[in-house]
C-alpha cells in the first residue's frame, strides 16, 4: 500500500470536466426518484429588463423556489434555440432556462422545453420589451408546464465557463411558442443551444408529479 | 455585444479548480443561515471493516442522514490527523470525516473535529480492528458533538481526483480523544491533511442547532 505523499501536494492530479451539461434524456433509462422532492416555485408576475447578452435574450426576474426541499432564489432566466438536451433523442424547438441559486452559492437550473404549437402570450411581451430596462408583466408560471414530473441530475453551465456543481431539474412535459416566434429567436440566433455532453456515469433520476 | 461562437465549441474556456477543500472556518465572518436544515443521522452501530487506504484509516459503516432537508447514504468514514479545516485559526487534533452520496451522485462529508480529552471507546474499537473485515459494534453517534451547529459551505474532496461538488458540514464543537490514541493516529501517519485552500469568495453559512 503505497502513502498519499502529503508532502507533495502541489503534485495529486486534480480532475475534472466529467460532469458536463447538456446531455441525452432517456426516459427509459431514467432512475425513478425513491423520495419526492416536488418544485415549488413562488418567482412573482414582473420582470426586470430583457437583454440580447451576445448568448440568448436573458430576462431579468426575481423571485423564490423550493427545489429538492431548499431554498433558492431566481437569478434571470433565458432561453436557447434549439433545445440543448434531447428528450428520448428528440430535439425541442426551444429550452428556457430558470437560473436559481440558494445561500450557499449552490446553483440549480430548471429547463423548459417549448415545441411548436399556440402563441406563447408572455414570451411575445418579452420579444416586445427586448433591450428595455422597464418593469413589465411576466407570470413566468405561463413558461411553465401544468404537470411538474422532471428529470434531476448534476451537470454544469452550458455556456463559459462552463462551471460544474450545477443541479438541473427538466420538465418532462414542453410549453408552446408559435412557428412566428420559433423564427423571431431564430433571427436573433441561428444557434444557441450546446452540444450534447457524455452522461459519464452519472445518475439521471426521473421524478413523477402526482 | 460579442455573440458566443457556437461553431467553435472546444474553443470555449472551461473553468474549476476555484472550490477545493479544506478551507479556514471563521466564525466571525460566517453568514448565519436563513433557513433552518438541522442534520440528522441513522448510521447505525455496526461496522464492517476497518483498512488503511494509504491516505488513512477507512471504516465501512454504512446508514442513512437527511443533510440539508435531503436523503443520504452513508459510505465510509475516516480520519485525518491533525485537522483539515480550522477554525479561527485553530487545528484540532483530528478530523473524521463521514462520506454520504445522495441517489443524484451528489457527494456530502459531515466533519468533526477531535481535540485531546478523553479516551473515545469507540475510536479504540476501531484501532483494534485495523486490518479486519469482521462486523463489530461501532457507535457513531460517540463520534459526534451533542451540539450539532455546524459551518457549511461548497468544497471538494481532500485527496485526489480532489472532485468538486462535494458539499461540506463541518460541527462547530469537538469531540475528545486522548494523547494515546493521537500517537496511535501519528504513528501511522505523521500528517494526513491536505494544506488549506483560499475561500475565493464563496459563501461560508453558519447554522446554529437548537
Amino acid at each position: 500500500m503505497k502513502k498519499l505523499d502529503y508532502d507533495q501536494q502541489d503534485l495529486w492530479p486534480f480532475i475534472s470536466g466529467s460532469m458536463q451539461s447538456p446531455v441525452a434524456l432517456n426516459s427509459q433509462t431514467a432512475k425513478r426518484a425513491r423520495y419526492q422532492a416536488p418544485l415549488k416555485f413562488d418567482y412573482g408576475t414582473v420582470a426586470m429588463y430583457v437583454h440580447d447578452t451576445g448568448r440568448g435574450l436573458e430576462v431579468g426576474h426575481r423571485g423564490h423556489a423550493i427545489l429538492n426541499n431548499r431554498h433558492f432564489e431566481l437569478q434571470q432566466f433565458h432561453i436557447h434555440t434549439p433545445s440543448e438536451h434531447t428528450l428520448d433523442d428528440r430535439t425541442f424547438a426551444a429550452e428556457i432556462h430558470f437560473v436559481n441559486q440558494a445561500a450557499d452559492g449552490q446553483l440549480a437550473v430548471v429547463a423548459v422545453f417549448a415545441k411548436l404549437g399556440r402563441t406563447s402570450t408572455v414570451l411575445g411581451r418579452v420579444f416586445s420589451q427586448i433591450g428595455q430596462e422597464t418593469l413589465f408583466s411576466c407570470d413566468t408560471s405561463d413558461l411553465m408546464p401544468t404537470n411538474k414530473s422532471y428529470f434531476h441530475y448534476l451537470g454544469s453551465l452550458t455556456t463559459p465557463p462552463l462551471s460544474e456543481n450545477v443541479e438541473w431539474y427538466v420538465f418532462q412535459n414542453p410549453i408552446e411558442i408559435s412557428t412566428q416566434q420559433l423564427a423571431f429567436l431564430q433571427d436573433l440566433y441561428a444557434r444557441n443551444n450546446r452540444d450534447l455532453q457524455p452522461l459519464k456515469g452519472r445518475s439521471l433520476l426521473y421524478y413523477e408529479a402526482d
